[in-house]
């Protein structure tokens, strides 16, 4: 019963064996190969406009290096306080930018709100050199806590990007998880809503390691391909990593496997309504839950080998912790689970 | 009537004197000269203790430098929200630290407070690689909304630092005037309070351009002259930098020219207190006014040539604004404000 | 008949095996997984001594990250003109290092000696804060032009190295090829001749992805996993990079294909010998060909399809071209070139 | 007898004056001053050319902050092996670009040859991402050595650079004894030559600590004045720096001082042609002389207090040593200079 992260499970079959369909023969190195070329194209149809993307393999080297590339050292990134970009990155997002300035706000439900960035803009003269000049704004979808932005809501805020003269940039690491919740296209999610930039994950939801940056713009790649060098994240057999994005595109592979972790997630959500002093956090929207519940129920769960973090420091009765989803979670997890914390 | 900033106004007639005296013959460069060595001595019997020093030119460099050598890459600084460091400097801590990250946090009259800190650094986990890892903790003193610390606000600071091997750096840009007002020794005000290394800052109370990075445990020198070099922060005639803190220093000047400028403050601020519908928002301690004057107010002290900034975008019937004297403000210039003020 | 590079092949079936085998169930991610755990181990093992291995996807990133954590700011790391840290990276080192110095010499077949280094170190007056501080000298075992640092060269430089309290880093793309020419263990070809630090390469020479930093000194490790993290370069799903090493140096399997690979390139060097002016430029000791060929000669040979890289631009009547051999090259393709390059 | 170095006497005594006749009254801070404004006028008078200036306070700032805004972080820079930025300035071109590359080459009296520069190009092909990409030629004027460019030498090196898309950086720590040297105008020597940003040195000939970054064209500022802040390198009471630059220009000074300064050394390398075994190592173009002297005559020098630099390790009889001169090196020291060196 492993519900810590949905990195600790593995890879979805037929993209392991998609790797070894990639393994024949001699090809070109450091992207140059058809396999790299055939998800440039796939990625093309599937967000129905010509896309730049680059093959890496960190969520993390995805968001650090888009955002590099968007905001000058002397810029400013706006994002969630609870973004993975400001709390569980080290501080890649500063290192690559080269001293660039996150500008971290709260909002409802860890998503910004407009409001909340346009009351923070102003804080920032343009033009003033002692200020970082506002550059990126940084949404996380799926947020943090499992919710979604709606297209309504991505679209009131890249208005303001807009207005301002900001880059939106996506941080995807689940975005299958929320496609599949919004039900839309790729393309009204990203770029008709707005969307500069996505970092578009893949190993969370069935590869071993793969994410794409992926550029609706094409004068914003500027010096994308130099920087993704110098950090050492460009792939000499480049293919391995472009036929996992190939696979996971695959006949929808990469929205099902989605849907069922969201699925998996509902359910156990519906089903932790009748465990005694659960108390749901945040809206279950894709692939993770965030729940209130009595430290004796945590600790009779933790002793039958459910495994999941504590979100915050312990109060004395209860614990908010989180339980990630994976579309490798055995349905049969899910059932025990709730068997033992309905105790 | 200039009250925009202690920038505004030139230098001491008496620290000019100095440069010229400073000037005769061929000395070695780099800060191997006499006068630098005399400011050594001088700060180490002014801090009663042998203390290690660095002239440089600007407040960025003094901070930036001297929080690159105590943090590393991965580490985290906190500050408030509206010290310099995290407003005015354009993400210079954030360069020259290779992407450490400054956590702001709010704290009344613009101090931080030892259970603000306490609560951020729970986010933190120690030896976690995705988070980054608390380091130092930064004061402002005199803080940015003029107020200064005391020495026990100071303590219990350092000793939450202290507990959780954070280091204590001190934004001393007014450090002069901060001294003014606590009326003890300049060791009681830092390294006997817990701070390690003190930006002291002379520039804007009578220096043309000179400020000191003083490390109190020399074991925190570490590579800090490299980096000053590297960062070409390392003048080749020293000897000019040198003279204008040891002529600020010299007979206590530095505290006569802030206690001037503290007193020419809190008669401005008495004033106010006769100006109609003037709200003073945080204790006047230092050399700077943080005040609400009514929208007209304003414009009339305009109109007559004053010169402040608003510190906030202007309300429907009222502004705040700071004003900031220094010891070269004219005595006629408060008195002639306060008339207009009152209308 | 592709002899561009090593990496233009795929993996070892063995190796893609691996990953599948590791597929199985949930395990803690970002390297907390036994299969990471049994990669220190048998790599301690095959070294005779307690190493920290970290695994990573680039030899680039195995390379600057290394060289970041042995390198201060302001060092300066000595290499060969043609080192791929010093050509092939984009600038890597210099940015993960935040600015030390590369220093490039030059030195024949593409070998650092001593008496270069020593020559060119001073030129650095230590303690000097003008000058960038001596700090690592890196080797490339095996070369960029194939040849091999014997023990003896290497203790050499280790021990100059040791005198002058440099570190000693060894970049290993193809470590393998230059250990099955050396005949010697591992340890002898490491840390036994003076190497502190090794970028183990496995990707050349089988493997999908994966190299290892490999720290023969515990201390030397310092902030490493911080940089790691940092640099995005801490895969979440690690246990699919330490399977492919793991299996890598299963049964000998890394000596195997690298003697394999070697033996081809000893065949068609010595194939070569009969082709009319052909003029081998260095040594062939592990998996690459420096050769002079006739522009006519190279002509014909791209026309069958050979594909391979020119090492100079063109001259009149001939052209430097280089070949590198895999484990994967068929032996078929070598007689074919053969028999083309005769004409 | 102090021939160690330009930075070892002090300032001109009319630019001392007038630091007093800047101090008066308030002026708005961070160069938004009158001096200021007069020092660009000044700049584009000298130039006959509208040109961006910023003041800085050393060479190593000046240089950093120019090459940083010329070339990006995947760029290249070239410059002699013996330049100052690839020498003495700790790497801080290399940590102000983020990791660009300094590629140093040998040339003849100090000076780059367009025909070195052309050679060492051919080794980075354009658009490879593995390569640093060629940004910027670096000269130094007048060189290390003391030697100066001609107008035609900068106008073929400029010729190569446009021919090639870099730009071309003028290293003008000693600008002035080149000038002085040349004869010819600012413009001439500058712009009109093909340089696109100058660091125009006045530190070493008579300022306490000021040089400008010149931008010839304005679309090369970029994002300077944001890097300039963020590297604390923006002075508060800029008023003070350009008011050295200013009296640095009036009436000629600048060359006049240079003039005498290079005449000094004219002087002492025509009495060393007296000198029993001196033998002067390049032409004495500018206001320094390098000179192999017997290491007796050395002895003797040093023990009767003259001061200057070993150039290189002594040899078994001989030595090269450096002596600089300034305009205000005495008159009478370097006859005794010469006395005692002669016996």
């Amino acid at each position: 019963m492993n519900f810590s992260s949905d990195n600790a499970y593995g890879a979805a079959p037929e993209i392991l064996d998609a790797l070894r369909l990639a393994n024949a023969g001699a090809v070109p190195s450091y992207g140059d190969d058809p396999l790299t070329a055939a998800l440039n194209e796939k990625m093309t149809r599937l967000f129905e406009r010509e896309v730049a993307v680059y093959p890496v393999v960190t969520g993390t080297a995805a968001n650090a290096l888009a955002l590099s590339t968007l905001c000058p050292q002397h810029g400013a990134i706006f994002c969630h306080a609870d973004a993975h970009i400001a709390t569980d990155e080290c501080g890649a997002p500063e290192f690559y930018t080269h001293g660039a300035k996150l500008v971290t706000l709260e909002g409802r439900d860890g998503k910004l709100a407009p409001e909340e960035i346009a009351q923070s803009l102003k804080h920032f003269l343009k033009g003033v050199v002692h200020h970082s000049q506002p550059s990126v704004i940084s949404l996380t979808q799926a947020s943090e806590f499992g919710t979604v932005y709606t297209r309504g809501e991505i679209a009131g805020i890249s208005a303001l990007a807009r207005e301002q003269g900001l880059k939106l940039h996506m941080d995807g690491a689940r975005f299958a998880n929320a496609l599949a919740h919004l039900g839309c296209t790729p393309a009204e999610a990203t770029w008709k809503a707005g969307v500069d930039v996505l970092s578009f994950g893949a190993t969370k939801n069935g590869a071993l390691c793969a994410e794409a940056v992926v550029f609706f713009n094409p004068e914003d790649v500027r010096d994308f391909e130099y920087r993704r060098k110098k950090a050492g994240h460009l792939l000499s057999k480049m293919r391995f990593i472009s036929a996992q994005l190939v696979s996971y595109l695959e006949g929808g592979r990469w929205l099902q496997s989605a849907a069922c972790a969201n699925g998996l997630a509902k359910r156990l959500a519906q089903g932790l309504g009748g465990v005694p002093g659960a108390e749901i956090a945040y809206p279950v929207e894709a692939n993770a839950i965030f729940v209130h519940l009595p430290n004796e129920t945590i600790l009779r769960l933790r002793a039958a080998g459910a495994r999941f973090l504590d979100w915050a420091p312990p109060e004395e009765k209860r614990t908010l912790i989180r339980l990630v989803l994976s579309f490798m979670t055995p349905d049969a997890d899910v059932q025990r689970f709730l068997d033992i914390a309905r105790g």
